[in-house]
């Protein structure tokens, strides 16, 4: 099943089932008037939701409208809480290398942090930054939703509770973010707000692309219109299950909540490429002895897109967005 | 003026006004159902809100009823966005040592860290936890309220979004915290829902309690019964202002950000005590050279309220929480 949500001037928008085809849609009004509400009553909500999705399909919803993805808003517009993990390891070493800083272990415990979640940006919407100096970098990953997920359950039981999958662009600031590591505290300047890809999709929808609690699809990403990445997502060195479980050690999960892969990446990045800059720039260090590529200019574009091994795409339609000077700073248009 | 949330079986409460006296409140419904629809348009609710208190306090408010601080949810049962700072060097430098880590400079930029907003524990309701092994213990400190904040503010501009002031008790699992920190990524695990204390006050309502963007009050911290504490808040490295703005660098602050002070400390810490049981393992360890003081154990209770420097209480009623073993913990009460 595939969920969107239209921008209808409320903050949580309104949530659509799309057809099989993803060219139509039909609102979920009757059902639950947000993705939010959705997730709060998800057992009740679901089957409700793929019966409309089945009437959609069968000619028999009236209220069917074309589905425009571009003018979509992110899935889930804002939440309660965006955990996200770290939990490709090649990207994790890489990352080690351009902040100078030790490598990670990955036996043991997965990196998380907690994000901003009061706004998603829409996948395909303008990205409003504050200075080029930061170093401004996309960050393709993958992400999960959950229901409502107990205090301290297992990962077999934290698997049942994830319920969509979507694709994440988490924006970064890669000239702060070392700055905020060292202090222990994690990000707060360095991590602006994410965007999601316009679909939201159940794990069944992905076929053989979600197996082991992991995507399998590769992600494709070019910026500026040159291929930048195509790295595989299955390589996470712990599942979704993993990391939604270490989320709920020492607190209920809020039906709603977003938990991400961290960066894709693979230890064959000299191959499939990369799918942040600074990656590459890591690579450029290790193998040229100094980073030579630059973070993004405002007016950059970034373009990512899920496919499956086959490289049909994945229904999650496309992540496309330019980097903006936002309001008030030293680059943003001067009023006359 | 002072504002509480009541229980009405709804996520977000029912806002109420108090009176003067604290001992009536007056249910907002018609400005604003909740506090944070109050200060999602704040410039609009504050003075519908004042008139309201002018005629509860006139008796002119017939819908009064009498306030029960010990049944009041937290002012903001749960906020879009919880950005806690650790503005007090006395405590910084104490947690270096504890947590055998290098001292953080106090001179550039604050400490700041992304907590679980979703839910904010009642001031006067258990608080369960998975272990006592995780070293819980309590932090008290104060917070801010702020209605929406641009991206990009000067401090001067942050100081004029600071709308509410509040208790925090901010619960820690001080063992899971320094592997946690050592990550960079902040905390997941470590920190668990906090607590806010019954009544949200606006700045004035502090009188001399509030100056300086920092709240002038000596917060009073007993566990189990035994004076633990009684340290001044007045002296943040960094002023609430000078929080909001670094916070909203790179973010415009969604209104309801509630912006944290850390954990109030002092450095004659000897003479006033401290403000969370690790600062006292600290102390110990510098000065007997090994921390002798246990963590909480379930069952225990710490009590904190903030007092003017003549003593008297000030307006944000108590948190008075006891800790108890979570459902499903190995210490929970079996179901016979």
């Amino acid at each position: 099943m595939k969920l969107a949500t239209l921008n209808n001037g409320t903050p949580d928008g309104q949530l659509v089932v799309l057809s099989a085809d993803g060219s139509r849609c039909a609102p979920a009004n009757g059902i639950a008037a947000t993705l939010q509400a959705a997730l709060a009553q998800w057992s009740d909500a679901e089957p409700a939701l793929r019966a409309l999705e089945a009437r959609l399909d069968a000619g028999l919803a009236p209220e069917a409208q074309p589905f425009d993805a571009a003018s979509a808003l992110a899935p889930l517009p804002r939440a309660w809480q965006w955990l996200d993990g770290s939990a490709f390891q090649a990207h994790g070493d890489l990352m080690s290398t351009v902040f100078g800083m030790d490598k990670h272990s990955y036996d043991t415990r997965p990196l998380m942090y907690q994000g901003l979640s009061d706004r998603f940006l829409p996948g395909q919407a303008d990205v409003p930054l504050p200075s080029e100096a930061d170093g401004i970098d996309f960050e393709g990953e993958f992400g999960v939703i959950t229901d409502t997920v107990p205090m301290g359950v297992s990962p077999a039981e934290a698997a049942r509770h994830i319920r969509l999958v979507v694709l994440i662009n988490d924006w970064s600031l890669r000239r702060i973010a070392p700055i905020e590591m060292q202090t222990g505290f994690g990000w707060i300047q360095a991590k602006p707000a994410s965007a999601i890809a316009p679909i939201a999709v159940t794990p069944d929808e992905l076929g053989a692309g979600w197996a082991d609690n992991r995507v399998q699809l590769r992600l494709q990403v070019d910026w500026n219109g040159q291929r930048f990445g195509l790295a595989h997502a299955g390589q996470m060195a712990f599942s979704f299950s993993q990391l939604v479980a270490h989320a709920a050690y020492s607190r209920e999960l809020v039906a709603g909540t977003v938990i991400g892969s961290g960066t894709v990446s693979n230890p064959t990045y000299r191959e499939v490429g990369s799918s942040c800059i600074a990656e590459r720039r890591a690579i450029e260090m290790l193998d040229e002895g100094a980073a030579r590529t630059s973070y993004m200019h405002f007016g950059d574009r970034v373009r990512m897109e899920a496919l499956h091994e086959d490289g049909r795409p994945a229904p999650f339609g496309l992540i496309d967005q330019q980097v903006v000077a936002a309001a008030g700073s030293a680059a943003a248009p001067k009023v006359a």
